[in-house]
């Protein structure tokens, strides 16, 4: 297809008609209703985790090379979403277990988010991508947008749902809500993370914000960013709140009542069920709890050792029922 | 090339002997005095960039589509990387521009690099990656280290540098680190950052650091992370201060003495060679200066509008020379 003169500048990025009749982030919400489960598995397929039978398969087929090795994270990924799809209503891949492959494994990345897609499973690229204004917008377009090229729209890699730092401030985040808004997708931005470190910079108290840690602080704002972009009862920009702070987690559900929370750090981590009661609402909405190597590595914990390398697909399964379980569980007793 | 039982865990990220003389820093340094240009170009090829010569002629080629856009990229790059590559140390791929364009964009992105570093630069990743250990310690193998598959190495980007985001403290930052002991490469962390709202955070004051603002804190963490991993008189951990913010880079200077410091914001942001002065130490060393579109879309400023779109290469290479003279003046006027 040739062209004469091609629309160089500024109509690379034209609106589109809305293609949803739902928001994202109501699509999620009824898909975690539908599931009763607040659960969204990580696709974060570490080398460790790979059954032996599917890399010595692979690279019989392939080699043992980089084909043989992102051949065989696209199996054990796809033979973990065939067995947990019917079960929940997200994934979360994390991008970086795939980038460390360099290109062959950024495409293994774009074609596991297309497969969950196919799969009617919503999903959460955990990118944490974040920078100035202008590069923000192109890390939206990346992973929730598209570009138009001689009228054709081109999705990069087509996610749901993005994770955003939020160290830059509003104008890193507001390109983010400007293609959130145009295709009803949704952000989930760092407030309070999982891991041990978080505090270092996280819960530093404020001087100019009345005692308060910056947590807080990120947390206001992500509230005040969501106003601006809401479905029908939660925004499409949610928080990540790491299961391991149930404390803070009570304090942040307060401040952002109508914010969906991402919570990682359930399982192995180190967060339990009861620690994740804290980070609903009295609808018993307004959370959606994590799990990554405690689901996909299910079949490498003793609890589910009797199924094997070969059946770790069915491990994975049995340890999202178990999570599900151990969820409701401690819902229920509140 | 098949294998009986393959290496499955614990065999992917080996050492290797030291394939360099010299660290990451100190090639950068001995490249800035040869050069006596403390510059860093940004590749940050927006479309709006592309010379309308250069996009027709691949849309005459590959047709108006994906391939007619991403290898119109890449010729743009290439003319200019041709044009610059004598005058400056290092560019500064900004990966978010390649990102928007899904694999076919990240492809590019890689075969950037590849020429770069084949033009003998220094090539500092601006990726702003940053996330809990484990995760972080795979952002750090895709761009600054390897895997090694059936005893073969594999780098993923392979840039001599990444732009890394602090807001998961130290755990998300030592996996880095272990990389650039490994590789002897390097990262630069945000500490200030050039955009209007940098301060919504970054500014913040401290309580619990005697009323110090947050950004300091973040450059006393860059400093004594850095100690850990010294070239020969600077560290492999550098820092992002905007520049225009020179007050605070004075500050930052003193707080982080043996660091490194990259600075975004100059020409097109508002920075000017008189703002950079107090980002330097006093040996003349200690900062580099990154400019993006004022130096690759330089054609299109009016200064440089006698090139025309067609030499938008040779535009470029005048905007590094002067860009070099403000800055020599600058420094001289101290």
């Amino acid at each position: 297809m040739k062209s004469e003169v091609p629309p160089k500048s500024g109509t690379s990025f034209l609106p589109c008609k809305d293609r949803k009749e739902n928001t994202m982030i109501d699509r999620l919400i009824e898909k975690i209703k539908l599931t009763e489960a607040p659960i969204v598995v990580g696709l974060d397929p570490m080398l460790k985790f790979i059954p032996e039978p599917v890399l010595t398969r692979c690279f019989d087929e392939f080699g043992e090379n980089i084909v043989g090795v992102t051949e065989a994270i696209w199996r054990y990924n796809k033979e973990i979403i065939d067995n947990i799809c019917d079960l929940v209503p997200a994934v979360k891949p994390q991008i970086a277990m795939y980038e460390q492959f360099g290109v062959p494994g950024v495409m293994i990345f774009k074609r596991t988010v297309d497969y969950c897609k196919k799969k009617d499973l919503i999903v959460i690229g955990d990118v944490k991508r974040g920078d100035i204004g202008s590069t923000s917008e192109a890390y939206a377009t990346a992973h929730l947008g598209k570009v138009i090229i001689g009228g054709t729209e081109h999705y990069g890699f087509n996610e749901d749902f993005a994770t955003v730092n939020p160290y830059l401030g509003s104008d890193g985040i507001k390109p983010f809500l400007n293609v959130c808004r145009e295709e009803k997708r949704g952000i989930f931005i760092l407030v309070k993370t999982s891991n041990p470190s978080s505090g270092e910079f996280q819960d530093r108290i404020l001087q100019d914000a009345n005692s308060r840690p910056l947590y807080e602080v990120v947390g206001e704002m992500v509230a005040k960013w969501g106003e601006e972009v809401m479905g029908s009862s939660y925004s499409y920009v949610g928080a990540v709140v790491g299961a391991t702070y149930p404390q803070i987690g009570k304090a942040l559900r307060k401040i952002m009542p109508k914010t969906y929370i991402l919570v990682p750090g359930y399982g192995a981590q180190g967060g339990k069920g009861k620690d994740l009661v804290h980070f609903f609402n009295k609808d018993g909405l307004g959370a959606i709890v994590n799990s990554s190597r405690g689901i996909i590595a299910a079949y490498q914990q003793e609890k589910y050792a009797s199924y094997g390398p070969k059946n770790f697909g069915e491990a994975a399964r049995a340890a999202v029922m178990d999570m599900r379980a151990d969820i409701r569980e401690a819902l229920a007793s509140v």
